[in-house]
């Protein structure tokens, strides 16, 4: 009897069904008020959302391509060199890279470089009274060489272990301050950036339309006069970061070339271009300025009358210049892909707020 | 009197609990109806979320490494260099990068360089007909070199201020057309790439496990008959992009190489493989052709039996080729840690839109 | 009439308002109840969302600069080359790089190669008996030159084609093992690496302020004793990825650095430290090892007495380190910015969730 009770009841409750009870006010007073309201919401998602927010509108990423040339002549005087110009080829290294280029601007030279024998920097660590105190084979990470174990005369004071290395060493002092290519501050660098929005089909470049050969070839970037011209200065660009050229140029360091495409594809194509930002990208904090600057090395290879290999060494200090496009274009679409895609959401959102606004009002009304 | 009434008025207020009147309906025809709509709604959050747009998998972004090797042979005869073969290590410049990779096509050569003195290229200027036209020390950043404050004979006709410089200096002219290195069009690259999802911990490369060596060593890239071959040829990567190679080589350009790995880890892992897109990156409009293609100048130093160093300057063209590797992975997750995480939105929006559909269909029922 | 009688209804169907009946309890249990459950969902939104979720954070992506420096010197002992010493210019190619530095390990050299004509290493294709099987002017990818139409004499067994190419042709074989620069395991690199969150205006790097030259000009990065070191023991990395150095130097291989920073803004700054993880990037699966690990060709090029270009082959192998850097700062807004911003859903998503739980108690009181 009770299991039959049960069941009963548990068929009751499926067959149950349960709904708030409807009150139907039928004054023009109140349906005055509802309509009203249902209005206000409608222009609120027609006037806020589509057209001040842009909610309608599809957005893009950018796909993008950077090239670089470094033009500009310095001029170096040195009692190693003598006078010696240095153009493109030689202080851009490596000559090509993707989004990036550096500029040598300072420079400690050692020349011809033989693997022989000599005598070690003075350090500690390398110092020596007699061969005793050097260890053949041995090889320090903060040393130029492998030790031969012999003790020998580095200066008319000074006795170091003797290395086997590529000799004479490079020696250990600050870079020249003035910086050696100070003309540097006087290169110019065109930079050729290509952008595309697959999504829209839509490509655009740097070098605006109503840019002919005539003006790129003697125009210069300048953000009141000439805010279109894609030829930069290298002082302009370091001098917009709130950096001091020469200063930058003893140690070197990393500057950002930050490019930026925000383009609403609703307005002629013409009012989308490029905005160009200069920024240092490497700490230069006066209180934390272990290891300050940016620099490495690199040598020339060569091979005298006996076919020996010499090598020029050089420590590079200079400016690394990285290139960074940012973007993001806007595009009108149609109502109904709108619906079927992503941006669903937002209408969604406003659709549920709209609910509850009229929710809040109708608990008030009666 | 009247504070006390407001204060039992408040009181009353905070205890009063407002819900709406329930009316429950036990009737055989409407509770069916009921239920049936609840079990379309639930066939339609499993049929609709789960099984076709897939709301329970989880996501990842992909790590990837690229590395590339050219191989191929170019023959050129000029009356500068002779017949002479060029090979992977004297086009590839420099012989490694991260992402990209960079073939010469056409080249401008200046041999034996020294650093001396000889008259400017003629260019509005440097024209000059006295000393008095030149000025010493000056450097023109369209220029070559330092002047020296002389003018001299540059031909029979012309004269031009003498400068500091590489000399003899770089002539000023368009590039050989037909390119130099017309054969780059048969070169090949292997293009090697390893993805990794680190929160799946899957890996894969674009070598798929059946390729073997001997597939390997004779393959080329076809997008019907070797699609999984990752050996491509350079004119073939360029054809697909709709352009011309022998065109583009010879004022060079830059090209993306895309690839996409878009995996379903529901599925077997070996249906996950890479697809290959081609597209030329830099514009190439011929309305706006102002500084067409792609080029940079490097040089090759020497030093001769007096121990002076010369150069051979090379002003290069070429297509750079920047590897683009983009990718997801989709995983199913089990429904405990999906109710934990993010996911949880999709379902809740569904859930919402339930409520919704029972709503509009209770309010019409009574 | 019926027209009318239409307009009529449709009329009032515009001014009908539909409303729920409200239930209103006056009752000091039921209200208790209420007002309980509304402060534990209060409790709830404060503690849960905005202290442990922080959802009131705002959120900024990275803006990185990384510059590394490799220091070692490996010494190699071959019949070619005699004893010789490789420092950092030797090694590192290119000198420098964006986000990544490659260090050579391994290598096969072909020294003095000249323009001229020599036999064809034996592979299928080349091998010949007769003049007949060569053909003038063919050049195989596979190949090292263009064919000049003869069958030589290439060792005393076998024939090939003779070729015009850069000679002698690097012979076809595998890297020695164990690697020439198996030193390189010791080499050292100081990564710098400055982060810029441009939103938040605030700066960091890795050398972190504490660090003083001393320091760095001995410290050597250890997970336990010296985490905050920015020099690298290249075979730790390796050893950190569960690969083994000396293996993978044989073939070369790519691996990532990634370097992480999450900073909570609202927490002292020091407390915004990098954290540091090494992984092999390319793959190394010994079932699919096809073509494995990492090289490249590159030359070195010289003038002989007679003003002839020879050229030094290098085919390196060796180790690419590429850094990632990733990262994250959050930060405390006022509440003001943050109602009128993006965190707007998640206090919607709670507020739905708050309506939800009532309406389910709600239904369940009377």
């Amino acid at each position: 009897m009770k299991t039959r009770g049960c069941c009963a009841s548990i068929c009751q409750c499926f067959f149950e069904y349960s709904t708030p009870k409807i009150l139907v006010i039928r004054s023009f007073k109140v349906g005055t008020l509802n309509r009203i309201t249902q209005a206000l919401v409608i222009a609120y998602v027609i006037g806020y959302v589509c057209v001040l927010n842009k909610g309608y509108q599809d957005t893009d990423a950018v796909l993008s391509s950077v090239t670089t040339k470094v033009k500009g002549i310095a001029l170096t005087n040195t009692s190693d060199l003598g006078l010696r110009i240095w153009d493109v080829a030689d202080y851009v290294i490596p000559p090509q890279e993707e989004n990036s280029f550096f500029v040598l601007t300072n420079l400690l030279i050692t020349l011809n470089q033989t693997q022989s024998h000599c005598p070690e920097v003075p350090k500690t660590g390398f110092d020596c009274t007699s061969d005793r105190d050097c260890k053949a084979g041995s090889r320090d990470t903060r040393g130029n060489g492998v030790q031969t174990g012999k003790c020998v005369k580095y200066s008319a004071v000074d006795k170091t272990c003797e290395v086997l290395a590529w000799c004479p060493l490079e020696l250990d002092k600050e870079p020249p301050n003035p910086p050696m290519l100070a003309d540097a501050e006087n290169f110019t660098v065109l930079i050729k950036n290509s952008i595309r929005y697959p999504k829209f089909n839509f490509n655009k470049r740097n070098i605006l339309p109503y840019v002919n050969k005539t003006y790129l070839e003697q125009c210069v970037f300048n953000r009141i006069t000439d805010p279109d011209c894609p030829i930069f200065r290298l002082k302009d660009m370091v001098t917009e970061a709130n950096e001091d050229f020469q200063t930058m140029a003893v140690h070197g360091g990393v500057m950002g070339v930050q490019i930026r495409w925000e383009c609403d594809l609703d307005m002629p194509s013409s009012w989308c271009v490029p905005r160009y930002t200069f920024r240092r990208l490497d700490n230069k904090d006066p209180v934390n300025n272990v290891a300050p600057g940016y620099n490495f090395r690199f040598a020339k290879y060569y091979k005298n009358g006996n076919n020996e290999e010499t090598r020029t060494l050089i420590k590079g200090f200079g400016i690394r210049f990285d290139v960074m496009v940012f973007g993001q274009v806007t595009v009108v679409c149609d109502w109904i892909v709108l619906t079927c895609m992503t941006k669903k959401n937002i209408y969604n959102e406003e659709k549920y707020s709209y609910v509850d606004d009229f929710q809040l009002l109708s608990n008030e009304t009666p």
